[in-house]
């Protein structure tokens, strides 16, 4: 039997906690790098309140400096794309060179600057659909979802394909609890994820809701259909299609999910900073550059840097 | 010496309340309608505490119901646009069939609706740029400005020109302290009062603060200037032409501004019902009708329509 793939998971929030807790109760090596609730996970280990099964670990394999932590073979990056300046230290010190590093995050372009630091190493995209919350130090909240998606990133956007360590990490993940999929193209499971992110992230902020008021009213349920719309259009402009029945699934999974407020939401309403360029910024540029303007979506990123904090 | 005209004052708000007070003030027959303020300046009067020097009115001739009231030369409509159902009784008990109805409101398209009320009377549209706020019952706080625009409404939307009756007006107006500017064409005047109006309702509202912060920021800033873009790709759709440094102005304007909080972001603030559709509904309608889309006023449209509290 081969040995156990290892497993690090840089940032221990919502995604972090609920993935790599699962990993870890699965049994496999899983080492978490934390930052604030360090001390807190130390003592307390971790606790995951979940609809497919609240669980607690009570003793976790905790660091807070990337420098004191084994190399492992699969990296979970699940720091918000704010925090990503981190990434410079703390990747070169623990990813393997034959391993892979898995950005789960929001938005577009992460990726690239990733697999600049850890060549040649493996770099996937990780695309969470999860409704799961931070809700205090080493407590995760898991209310709806939990699939993960996974393609890997291949120089100038080009669709990665699926190798054999990507089938053993999903199988990995698969058995501790989190469906997987493969995917061979990064940049369309990034556009087709932003059709969900960009309407409800923004709507939630500026309306101060869930995403049950905004599918209740029509105008707004109206303005986040349009603002699905331009997603296409942009992706479109970037060579990828999205089918054109997708929007109409993400507004109906949308009608069916718990009364939501995603995590840019929460951010917003600690003062926190927001993801804006990941989400906003990255997908207009990259439309931009092709000559696509998107004049919704523009708006709104205008109004969120306007209230985005400045980053510490 | 010709006998004065006759004035009535619909709605003693900001707007009536500082120009009705005025002509008061300056010894013209002014008689208010007043609604929910109605026993508080019967007793009390009204107070105009203005820039432009502070005043009170201890005796004030005002009015609960119209059918109390003369008929008179010159009536002032400053209710809000969203309580123009009442217009409809109202006006047909108070406007001479020799007189004017200047209808002193944002938005686009009162005039034609007012002008079947009062028919065969001369009815104007008048813009009041000024910064001012009803702060308590009878009492009004000028804080900036104070211009009145007045144009004729002509059907069609054609240029109305300059009547004797309309420089009498404007006379007397100007006599009691309140600058008014004569113009021919009203719309192109709406779809100018617009391009302020536009941006900075909505974007108070939607960033809660006031002018100031919103042109301090480079992203909101911004955003303020896309939106005057729109309002005059509107107005050319409409065969209006805003002269290209106008939108240029209007930021020096409100740069120099006393940080201000327009009407609607007070009314969004106290759970009042909003102006949405006369300053976004209707001139996204009349761009439309000739084909032309306005996608960053029409997000603001839906945002706004989505925070409208019902109206009663």
């Amino acid at each position: 039997m081969e040995k156990p793939l290892t497993y690090a998971v840089v940032g221990v929030g919502a995604v972090g906690g609920l993935y790599g807790g699962r990993l870890a109760r699965a049994g496999f090596p899983v080492h978490f790098l934390a930052h604030s609730d360090f001390a807190h996970i130390r003592r307390h280990g971790l606790r995951v309140d979940s609809v497919d099964g609240d669980f607690r670990l009570r003793k976790v394999s905790v660091y807070r400096r990337a420098a004191d932590m084994p190399r492992c073979d699969v990296v979970l990056v699940t720091l918000k794309a704010t925090a990503n300046a981190a990434l410079r230290e703390i990747l070169p010190r623990i990813a393997s060179r034959k391993g892979v590093v898995i950005v789960i995050q929001n938005g577009l372009g992460t990726e690239e600057s990733v697999a600049r630091l850890v060549r040649p190493a493996t770099v996937l995209g990780g695309l969470a659909f999860l409704c799961c919350n931070k809700i205090g130090p080493g407590h995760i909240r898991h209310l709806d979802y939990g699939r993960l998606t996974l393609a890997r990133h291949a120089p100038r956007e080009r669709p990665g394909g699926v190798t054999p360590i990507m089938e053993r990490v999903a199988a990995d993940l698969a058995a501790s609890g989190t469906p997987a999929d493969l995917r061979d193209d990064l940049a369309l499971a990034r556009w087709k994820k932003l059709m969900w992110n960009i309407p409800f992230n923004a709507l939630t902020i500026m309306l101060n809701t869930d995403t049950r008021t905004i599918m209740g009213n029509p105008a707004s349920r109206r303005l986040a259909w349009e603002l699905m719309q331009e997603v296409a259009a942009g992706a479109a402009a970037c060579g990828r299609t999205i089918p054109t029945g997708f929007p109409r699934r993400m507004m109906r999974d949308t009608d069916r999910m718990t009364p939501y407020q995603p995590s840019m939401k929460l951010d917003f309403d600690h003062g926190r900073p927001m993801e804006v360029e990941a989400i906003y910024g990255a997908p207009l540029r990259a439309a931009a550059a092709r000559g696509c303007r998107l004049p919704r979506i523009e708006t709104f990123y205008r109004l969120l840097t306007a209230l985005n904090p400045q980053s510490p």
